[in-house]
């Protein structure tokens, strides 16, 4: 068997996410899978580096399948640039070790929300940025992010499914900058719990309108109830920007 | 009467050009007037500065009109940009000299073209910006644009739908620039043809993929006839970028 590793970039806007549900949901691994079904005339099962949500873009998603068949990987990426939607797009194929697996081998993740800051929406942007019309206390919302960073139970930064797993990670790094009239949020972490970085956001966004304290973050953290954070930030802002292997 | 100067941006993609033309039939012009029409509670005609083509882009687009009522700025634009298509935004609105004409009064118009460089399309910008996998000789295309410059009869770079008007235009500059990914073209002209700014953008890549010499560019516009110059590049890597006025 070989195995293959792809990274692809998607426009989250028209899936229902990354992961394949049944015939009749659009999603990113459904559609990828079929495609590569057809290029390698056998049934191909992929494995993503994780689940993005509905709406949710990757810049660099990482995935990886195998085959019986041993085909070029240029081949591979012209037949699926050509037949694959174009909001759905290869970035890279190569051959990979056999050992290798795109969610067991991943040692963390970077995903970055954009929000654009101004007045007026831009309408080349607003599939991709959410609109934040009011001024953010910037400043507030990056002393907020300090009492985030580290390895912390996020229990109260989640809607988990199962309350089995662990909810402990360990959040790397969060930086807040700006770019023109946009607001960018990145965060790096060995892993991410189902939509912890949208309540993030829509936490700092809470101290960035003084609706509290930056100190509050911490106040919610300690609670371990997700009621306590903010509103889940919109899909359409966020970005899987990158996946880090060893 | 008072008289209003609007500025605004939208995404072409979804609309047949900016100018009215039927009821079933989706135009910039055709929404903003049914719009304004509610809001002043009277028929408002709206005057753009120029007709933009199905899928063509504007940044900076200037329309204006004249109503029986005098309005809060302010308030026409909250009121637009609750009301209008998430693509069509309201930058700015003010009150202008009753004798302000958006066409009549343009002294001169910026386009740009945006060029995405790369084997592999960017899925965020694919509906704004045009796919060119191929290398481009840059300079070569920058050669061929100074023959452009300056002021002469493009009647072999539009494709005009009557014969009688004139196709004399002064062509101010062409500026080439990379920016990332992209190749940005940007021309400032006291005024363009219809067409004008894909054929040029259409030939210039002929120079670029090495179809014919730069100073071929200048044997085509001496030559006053469509078919010598290259095709019409796709509408949807086009903006209007700005409208100047004196």
């Amino acid at each position: 068997m070989q195995n293959y590793k792809i990274v692809m970039a998607y426009d989250g806007s028209r899936y229902k996410g990354w992961q394949r549900l049944n015939e009749n949901t659009l999603t990113v691994q459904g559609v990828l899978e079929d495609h590569l079904s057809k290029c390698f005339e056998e049934e191909i099962l992929i494995v993503g580096s994780g689940r993005t949500d509905a709406g949710v873009h990757a810049s660099n998603q990482v995935a990886s399948f195998h085959s019986k068949k041993n085909l070029q990987p240029d081949h591979i990426l012209k037949y699926l640039n050509h037949h694959l939607p174009s909001d759905l797009r290869i970035k890279s194929i190569e051959r990979a070790a056999d050992r290798f697996h795109a969610r067991y081998n991943s040692k963390g993740k970077t995903y970055i929300y954009r929000m654009y800051n101004h007045k007026v929406m831009d309408p080349f942007r607003r599939k991709y940025c959410y609109h934040m019309p009011k001024e953010l206390d910037v400043k507030a919302m990056k002393k907020a992010a300090t009492y985030l960073v580290g390895e912390h139970d996020f229990q109260s930064y989640t809607t988990m499914k199962s309350k089995k797993k662990s909810t402990v990670r360990n959040l790397h790094d969060i930086k807040i900058h700006t770019v023109g009239d946009e607001l960018h949020l990145e965060f790096t972490a060995d892993g991410f719990l189902y939509n912890m970085v949208r309540i993030i956001v829509g936490t700092l966004l809470d101290v960035g309108l003084h609706q509290y304290k930056p100190e509050h973050v911490q106040v919610i953290l300690d609670k371990k109830v997700r009621q306590e954070a903010g509103e889940t930030a919109p899909p359409h802002g966020l970005f899987l920007d990158s996946v880090e292997y060893k």
